[in-house]
């Protein structure tokens, strides 16, 4: 059976680069970056589960913090952007 | 009549520190900041359009962007937090 899959937008603040970098290239296999430390990754809740487990284990829970919302259909019928919006599939996003 | 008030998620990629100052300075007059670049902020129809004239002045459509998401009182119930939990009450975040 095909679970249902949610869209997540996934929010990082993460001082040291090698973590940054490990939690971004995470990410990158499960969704779409759309700003310098936010993606937005559509997941089944397995899918969710197992991003979750790989966070954690990589993240310093005194220094990290890392946010995932949740956006509803309706949710998802407002997004606004204001200036760019940005691509990254080209430029690998190596910080 | 008391219009409405959704919880809206605003997150930014502004290069310059200039810009991001005085974005930032706006959205703390409209909204708690939850992230370095991430704001929830609780706002009316009105005080929506107020602040993007106000975001839509301060940036540089070929450099800057920034994302509002809206969430839904469903979406609100997932909210989900790794790590540290950043409170920014007490230190003014000027960068």
């Amino acid at each position: 059976m095909n679970e249902y899959k949610n869209l997540y937008v996934i929010s990082y603040d993460i001082p040291k680069d090698r973590t940054r970098n490990r939690v971004s290239k995470v990410l990158e296999g499960f969704g779409q970056r759309v700003q310098y430390s936010l993606f937005e990754c559509r997941l089944n809740n397995t899918q969710l589960q197992m991003l979750k487990v790989k966070l954690m284990k990589l993240i310093n829970n005194n220094e990290d913090s890392i946010i995932i919302y949740r956006l509803t259909p309706e949710a998802q019928r407002f997004v606004e952007y204001i200036g760019l919006k940005k691509h990254f599939d080209e430029d690998i996003f190596y910080v």
